[in-house]
């Protein structure tokens, strides 16, 4: 099979960024073939900031291609918090064959920090950081930054002064190092006012802690005050984007997918949305029960069947706005659990307003169509009151029951992202055929039915 | 009224982050008053430490409290970037005012940047930045960059290397400065191979460019190579935040609020709710009139009515997984227009197969139905027949659309996000009215129909 590399990947005049960047926005849209073709293509240093640019699952891909006495020149690139998201992606054996590769220092680094669950501080931070006693001067202080300068920390920008036990005491950025008279001891400059991270508390509280306070790093301690290592911006812009995929595609129906829409294997994937489609489906019977109860009232008046769609999907629509306002708003802390009556009453005025103005639209369709009488019978202004009035009430229902179930799933210990716009639907469905037929049944008794 | 500080925002002994920082968490949830109450009542330096820490919207609403005397040191504490952010969400009249407050050099600054729309490079750099000339030497610099460290300059830990016309030659950064012989040029150990964003990228590009190099600060150019200003990782996590959240609105069926859900205005977020939801409904009202094609079938085998919800539902929950699946995937830059086909492809087989999996279920729930006689008649297996073979079409049907309107979107230059769930279910409900009644014509012809 003859592969041709993308258009998008061959240097571009146009474009101000390099080659391998080129190459990293389109990985993720090729192939295997195509990747492999590109990456053997590059020149060694090329190749190399390819390899450290790439998340975790890419860089095993590519590690499995390399022959085995290579692997171990990638594999000790890595810095231990990547190497140990690496190793994540393997299974058992490979997994003790690529720490085999590591030299001991760091085979003991990427272990602990293994045992660390992916999706908490402990998982997302880096063991190598500059470490400085209180009592060092200024100048000894510079000059042992200059040597840690051109090893492996992760950044030589901030500098954490711990006591004899790896106790926390306090952090100075090279800044204030750098910019302070060179006999003051570090004691007197470091900062003691100290935000940490306990080193289980989860990835997305951690990303919502730095974009609140603006950092570039922050230390990571375990229960009892000991410096474990720390966590930087630039990691937390991968779980922000993590966390958000995962929460739209909950939203959409699906269980998250957890890699790329290519990646991901055909029935890997028929399995992740399956699920939720078949429970979803499952509930959707329930339509058909409820129907069974009015097939009577259908029977003497098909005109009520044909609003039936209308009127079920303007209450699915209706809760699945406000259960994504909602989620949202979770999501970024703006509403909290112990808001809810106010979000209900906000709600119950939206679901009104937004309900009239539905209802109108629907009443005024029903009274000017040219062909009203044909379609919808003598009584059709009946059926346009019947209609307009189920709309309020559908819209309403379906904006409360979108806006209270995240609540509800939190208040549960379920992640309230569960409650997509297909689950409020197919609640706010059977509900919504309920109010319409006893709407009905109360303005049409006596005259269709 | 009495107006409580709300629990949360009390110093905690079990939380270890600074009250500064619980202030800041509960804040997005907190009433007017209560922040008022609570800004006044911090000492000083953790009333900066908030201010500093908060977005511009609040920023703003914090400076409208305070007097017209003191307002000149609070906005004095911003960095230009963040005081032209501020500066952007008041009206004209209190703008300029508030431009009088500031020294002429930042108030040039600030004009300079207010030019650049917020959501484009030029809009989120920082125009204080260290600048070195190719000709000094190591030591020089180092000695330039103590001075630079204490002024306001984003950050030392980059520099960058102009010409005598400001364009853009390299960049050292302090690392590799402080760890170089003193006696070298900053020519001989920059970096020229650079990565440079256009004044005019969109942020969500930038974004991405961020996440996929690791980077902590690039350089903006304008389009003649002159340096202008630098972004830094901290200011991307707020905008991986605010475009997910933007995108996460949309996707359920609302225009993008702008605002946390408490802070926008009743009548605002009605205008931004009823504005899609009328479009859908209006989309939806083609129900109606399909359904009217069907009322003699309907009337002739009632029982067909049953399924209606059930089948639309089905189509509409298929397409909503779909597209959100997509819609993420275009935004990751996962998949690119040139991908439909593959994509088309991979929806045919997943569509085929979930269809197939609810027309199963659908099939065995009619047969096996205790009361199947009663409810669906004599023709009960010809019924199940045709709703499975309808929810396989339907199926189909709502994953191929759901999957392949984003395309259209943006090749129709749209944002891909406004395939809301609701939207392809509202396109699916018409067409998936029109699959069910054919196929039901199809197989109960002569018998019910």
């Amino acid at each position: 099979m003859e592969t041709q590399i993308p258009e998008q990947i061959r240097p571009d005049q146009e474009n101000p960024l390099h080659s391998v960047d080129a190459l990293l926005q389109a990985w993720p849209a090729m192939s295997a073939a195509e990747r492999s073709l590109a990456f053997h293509g590059l020149q060694r240093s090329d190749a190399e900031d390819l390899f450290l640019a790439m998340g975790a699952a890419d860089q095993a891909e590519v590690l499995h291609e390399i022959s085995p006495v290579e692997k171990r020149t990638w594999i000790r690139l890595l810095a231990p918090d990547d190497a140990a998201d690496l190793l994540q992606e393997l299974n058992f054996e490979e997994r003790s064959w690529m720490l085999a590769l590591l030299d001991d220092i760091t085979r003991r680094e990427v272990t602990a920090l293994m045992a660390y669950a992916e999706d908490e501080a402990g998982g997302l931070m880096n063991s190598r950081f500059v470490r400085l006693r209180p009592e060092m001067e200024v100048d000894e202080a510079i000059t042992y930054l200059r040597q840690q300068a051109k090893t492996h920390v992760e950044t030589i920008y901030y500098a954490y002064v711990l006591d004899s036990e790896q106790k926390l005491l306090g952090v100075a950025s090279f800044r204030q190092i750098f910019s302070a008279p060179p006999d003051r001891r570090v004691r007197e400059i470091m900062e003691t006012d100290l935000k940490v991270i306990p080193d289980d508390m989860d990835q997305e509280e951690v990303s919502r802690i730095f974009s609140q306070n603006d950092l570039t790093a922050m230390p990571v301690v375990d229960a009892e005050g000991h410096m474990k290592g720390i966590v930087t911006v630039d990691d937390i812009v991968t779980v922000v984007q993590e966390e958000a995929t995962e929460d739209f595609q909950k939203m959409g129906g699906t269980e998250a997918l957890d890699a790329p829409y290519f990646q991901i294997s055909f029935l890997e994937m028929i399995r992740k949305r399956a699920g939720w489609l078949t429970i979803l489906f499952v509930g959707e019977m329930f339509t058909a029960t409820a129907m069974g109860y009015f097939s009577k009232e259908i029977e003497r008046a098909v005109v009520l069947a044909l609003f039936i769609p209308l009127i079920i999907s303007s209450g699915g629509n209706s809760g699945s706005q406000a259960t994504t306002l909602i989620i949202r708003a979770m999501a970024l802390g703006e509403v909290r659990i112990k808001d809810w009556w106010r979000v209900f009453m906000r709600e119950c005025a939206s679901g009104i307003t937004l309900g009239a103005i539905l209802g109108l639209i629907g009443l005024l369709r029903i009274l000017i169509w040219p062909a009203r009488k044909t379609l919808y019978g003598d009584h059709y202004a009946l059926v346009a009151a019947s209609v307009s009035a189920s709309l309020v009430g559908v819209v309403l229902w379906g904006t409360l029951a979108g806006s209270m179930l995240p609540f509800l799933l939190r208040k549960l210990g379920f992640d309230p992202a569960s409650a997509s716009a297909p689950f409020v639907a197919t609640i706010v469905d059977v509900t919504g055929l309920i109010i319409y037929f006893s709407v009905a049944s109360l303005i049409l008794g006596g005259t269709l039915l």
